[in-house]
């Protein structure tokens, strides 16, 4: 059987029984598209997910780009990907009308982009950060920008970039070096030194955006002093020809996965002439990356679960299949063998990944819903409130899919016992893919902080407010649809953990005591993420429950997975609380001379 | 900072400090030995581990052998790492002085070979096979094997293995189906094809004798009718020359790691002229392997402690070097950035490497004082109690370094952020390297149920009773040292648990419900395992008080990694154990369409 690379029934699932997408139709924003066109899109995605993308997965796996003569050239496989990738309108589809775009739900996107990803997450990816860096332009820059650049990047002309790290300065954007010095026209000319861009170079197109982060000169120290510029490869010469801007290729990265995806050092300004263009206004570059780090996290949140699920779809597919040993109480060596799903420790890790990518996979798909509410729901009211859900569960959707989503792809691995130790099988390349999304966009540490020490504390708590009003609404729906009300009590002591620990947390943060509230962060993204998942767990099997299009085995795979996860999981909520609770110090004051 | 390997004091402290190796001299098999020549033999190792092995790491993980023209020709680098390691005399140091070995204690050698592994795994790779495969013609063959083929090995002039695994059984050695049919002259004539052999071919010798498990013609199906042999890829001529044995390399395996290590495919007598010479009784193979297993399992613990150690000390070198922002408080960003070890999360995740490391080889050198004990202790009582000990804790040694020796390794490379991801740097190598431990020797699934299914349960509970009582006694020893009186009597309500809860489900196995026994093995294997390494923590406490040799850093990071354990890992017995008991079984009877 080969791998269907995600289960068309739990897509489905997902976007009409347990989130109803076919509701935002109701919404000016979304008021051309129907059930029919929502299915268009993920239909046409899921195609050439599985016709294009996933066919040509371990070729380009195994022919990371080449950097020769300064220049990155990519493998000749990935061309016709792209191309698809461009018709499918991907780039621009959630974007409105007058800018391209197709006013397309971003909860149907991801649903799209969860094929694309899961088929294929390296030539997906220059996608996705065209998609974004022509975002920033239309967001923030001038008619002019948007027309000489958001355009082409929004049609896949042309491909864009995100160039923030510096190679002293990682996590740490207020340290960054490069600089803009004002030119006559109003341009800039840059210098500096970037590290790990993605698709910082290739050949797939005749240019490429880079939107960088520099200081102009005299700019404030620190995070205040931060502009945004748009920087291409080739800039627009006197005679409307493209020239080229003097951004150089330095290194490229030997990167564990992704390898379809160049990861660059680049270099600005290394003769003293590279032009950039400000988008918007001085000192405001990292405000502007920050509103719209939601959305990449969420797309990063998409990445992890789209990796563990395809990876989840593999070790199910060979464990229906390979023939191995017998039940515990069959003595008879006469037998037949049994295919390896018929072990229990086997089932164990199938249901375990099961409830990683089916819990992730709803809960990107719930943020992406709030979202679209954020942006274009009906009031002002419904748009606040799901902004501030939104932000509350962004560092659990950019983080429980790369940590749990990690642990789910090591268990892929594992079921195909020494086979999973080889590349002639696939689990280990996706196990190589996972590992980035514990580290790009915010490290699963930074999350962790920004979570505690500002999201979860914003507006005095409205955000985790909002989150209990909602779980709330789910016990009472997923009551009402006949779900075990043991579980649903469950649900709501483990959310009443979560308000008063975060309560007491803030005490102690407003006590001045930021190391001490801040200590045991990582414990306190991972108990969140524990209640998050099982709401989106109890969602679902509300849904089933309600529904009448799933059948028997679907039905029965969602309930398990829920009480796998209750069973498994939601006992965790009361240890970690202690935990976090204890202040338990022994490596936060732990001197570097004692490791 | 250069990586150390491993850290020099942490050995000295375990083998005099915690263990206290140089009681082993007292006894008749150890008399020759003193402190000086174990410390010798771990010097002698630590010399060749920082000077030879770990240079060369790298380039031999980039270099895997080539498979050509039927054979498979290795990196010239691993030629004089081979040399070294021979001259080192660790194939066979354990061995007794008639077979040409020296007599060392196993636990003085483990922590010598955990220097090499550390250094080069894949390199020590051909050691430790050569070792295994000698050491079981040695106890079970002819002495004219141990002549013929054993000597060869032992001094290192031929390699060996273990050929066991064939396609379609891979972990269940009853079906596996290579034949052996008795010649004239006593010889046998072997057929059949094995998969997954290390070092099965290579051109560091001039020969190599395979373990090899066939079945006779007529032999009994299952596992009661598999022979052991010893298969020569070149066997002794007429003349007494070697001439080729009709063994084939039909295939090199992609391995992820351990690249310098070849894993092939071979096929025995595809010309019909493949000879293998019976080692032992006819259709005891399995059983002399099972002789063997705790060794090889004990080996395969000290690995993933090895790989985990040495990444270990790369991040943690890295995070005492690299600048990246500042402290929570700091905001003034001219400030100079900190080294990342001043961040509390990455504090985190370097003590949780090193109680994980710290843990596990802590943990290895106990087990193999008690194989030191079970071989050769003064009394048939102290023989067998510590071959008690020794059995139930394997299959903890086994997966322990495995399981969490991977998370630790994952956690190396998250300390390296973006750096983590590429192979510029190292992390990301231990980290291919160690996920093979969950998976040879006996999967990690296959381990819970050993112990769970056969270990604790055998002797009604003997090995668990003795546990008991060694644990006993480290809370006396810790107590008395001075150690927190709380954690001793944590310690002691963690071992109550695990001997209640190992009672009740003996009961329910003894009730003829095997599948509801071992439902939560894994769990149990994972509950067993923190209250082993928390028993070794609180060894190490004790010891650290008691010491007089070490300094107070190095007594603070034993303390502090003690504290972390009890307070995060021992915890989760309690909610493991109630897991385990209530059955919970929405895997175990899942139907596979449910998926």
């Amino acid at each position: 059987m080969a791998n269907p690379v995600l289960d068309d029934r739990e897509i489905d699932f997902l976007l009409h029984d347990v989130l109803d997408v076919e509701q935002l139709t109701k919404l000016d924003h979304f008021a051309d598209h129907s059930r029919e066109t929502y299915d268009a899109v993920v239909e046409a995605a899921r195609r050439v997910a599985r016709d294009v993308l996933f066919p040509g997965y371990r070729s380009l796996d195994e022919q990371p780009p080449v950097f020769s003569e300064g220049r990155i050239r990519v493998a000749d496989e990935l061309r016709p990907m792209w191309e698809r990738l461009v018709e499918l309108g991907m780039i621009s589809a959630a974007r409105p009308y007058e800018v391209g775009g197709q006013q397309v739900p971003l909860s149907v996107l991801v649903a799209a982009k969860a094929w694309l990803m899961a088929a294929n997450a390296a030539a997906y990816g220059y996608v996705g950060l065209t998609s974004g860096a022509a975002h920033l332009i239309e967001e923030f820059g001038s008619d002019e920008l948007r027309e000489q650049f958001m355009s082409r990047m929004y049609s896949g002309e042309w491909t864009g970039t995100m160039a923030l790290t510096e190679p002293h300065a990682g996590s740490s954007l207020g340290d960054l070096a490069s600089s803009a010095s004002p030119r006559d026209d109003g341009t800039y000319s840059i210098h500096g030194s970037k590290i790990f861009i993605s698709a910082g170079d290739h050949d797939l197109t005749d240019n490429i955006v880079h939107l960088a982060l520099a200081r102009i000169d005299g700019a404030p120290a620190g995070t205040r002093g931060i502009s945004l510029f748009a920087v291409p490869k080739r800039r627009p010469g006197p005679d409307g020809e493209l020239v080229d801007n003097d951004v150089s290729v330095t290194g490229m990265i030997h990167k564990i996965g992704w390898k379809g995806l160049p990861s660059l050092a680049l270099s600005f300004g290394e003769r003293d002439d590279c032009v950039g263009w400000l988008v918007g206004e001085p000192n405001r570059g990292l405000a502007y990356m920050f509103q719209m780090m939601n959305e990449a996290r969420l797309m990063v949140g998409l990445n992890g679960v789209a990796t563990a699920a395809v990876a989840y779809q593999e070790s199910l597919a060979y464990a229906r299949e390979r023939p191995q040993g017998r039940s515990l109480t069959d003595r008879d060596p006469d037998s037949p063998q049994v295919p390896i799903i018929e072990h229990t420790d086997v089932r164990r890790m199938l249901l375990r990944q099961k409830a990683i990518v089916d819990g992730g996979l709803t809960l990107v798909l719930t943020a992406a819903m709030q979202a679209d509410l954020a942006a274009h729901g009906a009031t002002d009211q419904e748009r606040s409130r799901a902004q501030r859900l939104l932000d509350v569960l962004t560092p659990v959707v950019k983080s429980f899919p790369a940590e749990a989503g990690f642990e789910s792809n090591v268990l892929a691995v594992q079921v195909f016992g020494g086979y999973g130790y080889s590349s002639e099988y696939l689990p280990e390349a996706w196990l190589r893919d996972q590992k980035l999304n514990s580290i790009h966009e915010g490290t699963t540490g930074i999350q962790s902080i920004d979570l505690l020490g500002r999201r979860a504390m914003a507006g005095e708590g409205a955000g985790l407010a909002t989150l209990s009003e909602a779980i709330a609404g789910t016990v009472q729906r997923a009551a009402e649809a006949g779900v075990d009300l043991e579980m649903c009590s469950r649900m709501t002591s483990a959310v009443q953990e979560l308000v008063g620990l975060t309560a007491d947390l803030g005490v102690i943060g407003a006590a001045g005591e930021a190391d001490r509230m801040l200590r045991h962060s990582v414990d306190y993204l991972d108990l969140f993420s524990v209640v998050v998942i099982a709401w989106q767990h109890l969602l679902r099997a509300a849904a089933a429950a309600e529904s009448t299009s799933i059948d028997d085995a679907f039905r029965d795979g969602v309930q398990r997975a829920t009480r796998y996860w209750f069973a498994t999981e939601v006992p965790r909520v009361t240890l970690l609380a202690e935990r976090i609770r204890s202040g338990e110090d022994s490596f936060a004051t732990m001197d570097p001379s004692s490791f």
